[in-house]
């Protein structure tokens, strides 16, 4: 029988003030059995490039990438947020690595071809290396990873946070019973807007048109849980969207077929 | 018998610039069989430190680290230098893995005590996780690590790439038959200062001190052989202090007791 393996991805916000931090890494540390960690950084990416004088242009939630844009990536992904992250986790007991895609060739990524947008240095992944994350899991190692890959020839590669979770979630549903949660703001996918009470706990495959079709979901969160129906599709077991305030309580909006 | 280990410490400047640092990974990939890295970074932190408004303040060749320098080199050493070097090493198929201190609990450190200066956020290095690195070395994962350690309470610290170094060899000595080398700007030890040429092929225990009185060796290359002295004392079998440039050939200055 397959162990479980719980992957949680966490947005920028949370993991970039200490108190948010804190509190995610209380709650990181009471899930049970093997785990793993993605985190995003964007806001800091953000102000720190504002600060050095560089404009931050965004094209439908993604980061256009250029030289300096992807120094800036780097720096706050796979310094600043991932180690404070590790050392957080670390004096929690947990012994967390911090990785990009570059470590150990973790995962791979070919630059994204140039179609309609130029999104410059970002890479669209096309491997992971399963095999040494099963490692490391397996010797109670909690992988931490950052949303950088890179594409095998030295050119690193900035990548959405959420893809790097679930395509770490589809590589590793082989040999992982796998639990893929997304944390962001809402406690789960919100049938009112406004109302963090009318969490929708269930959407399934055939659900998910209707509720795009009425309204009810709507924006970023369309390609959210399109990506966790194909990594349900590969073998993820369940994906759960909520809040990281929730995540001691596993509640939310559960995504399944 | 024990098996051989290369540990090589590069300083900021080789590995901050594309050309150099290319040319640093070429050689370094030549180094036969097991080994490990070491990078410095400053010249970048101080950069980024400017360019944010920052005063880099230095003591004795020390960077005073307070909290948001504490952000910058955490940027730039575990994330920037660090994450190029590793892709860069991984496109000439070497497997490496970037680490700071906190990643696996590596290197632990205790925050300097503040004595007739304040260094702030600055480690002294107490414990080595050389188990770990073991079992990364006898996997054919090339350790490259940052010079940032961790308290084990969740506090980051700007720690000596040096001392990263020879507490890494130190650590590792029981296990490894080690070789620790040193790059810098000059081929070696110099008997006179502007001439390359003039390298000093072999520094003793007994020559030392002649070598200080008579002011051929000065500055911050004292503390350089002073901590080579330390891990030869503690089962280093060699160390070679050189330059980048001469690591293909593995020539220079050899310290030995």
């Amino acid at each position: 029988m397959k162990q479980s393996l719980v992957i949680v991805k966490v947005g920028g916000k949370i993991v970039e003030e200490p108190e948010t931090l804190n509190r995610l890494l209380d709650d990181f540390k009471a899930i049970p059995g093997y785990k793993m960690l993605v985190h995003g950084g964007g806001r800091s990416a953000t102000a720190l490039a504002s600060q050095l004088g560089i404009e931050s242009k965004m094209v439908d939630g993604r980061r256009i990438t250029d030289a300096e844009t992807l120094k800036v990536v780097t720096m706050v992904y796979g310094g600043l947020v991932n180690k404070n992250i590790v050392a957080g986790l670390q004096a929690r007991e947990i012994n967390a690595i911090g990785l990009t895609g570059a470590d150990c060739d973790v995962m791979r990524s070919d630059k994204r071809p140039v179609k309609d947008i130029d999104y410059g240095f970002v890479g669209d992944v096309k491997s992971v290396n399963a095999a040494f994350l099963q490692t490391l899991i397996e010797k109670d190692i909690v992988p931490v990873l950052a949303p950088i890959t890179h594409d095998g020839n030295g050119q690193l590669l900035n990548t959405n946070a959420d893809t790097i979770a679930g395509e770490a979630a589809k590589a590793l549903a082989r040999i992982f019973k796998i639990t893929l949660i997304f944390c962001f703001e809402k406690p789960g996918v919100l049938l009112h807007e406004d109302d963090n009470n009318s969490v929708i706990p269930y959407i399934s495959y055939y659900d998910f048109p209707c509720l795009v079709d009425d309204g009810t979901i709507s924006g970023g969160m369309i390609p959210k849980i399109q990506n966790a129906f194909k990594a349900l599709q590969s073998g993820v077991t369940s994906v759960l969207i909520t809040s990281a305030s929730s995540l001691d309580k596993l509640t939310g909006t559960t995504i399944a077929l």
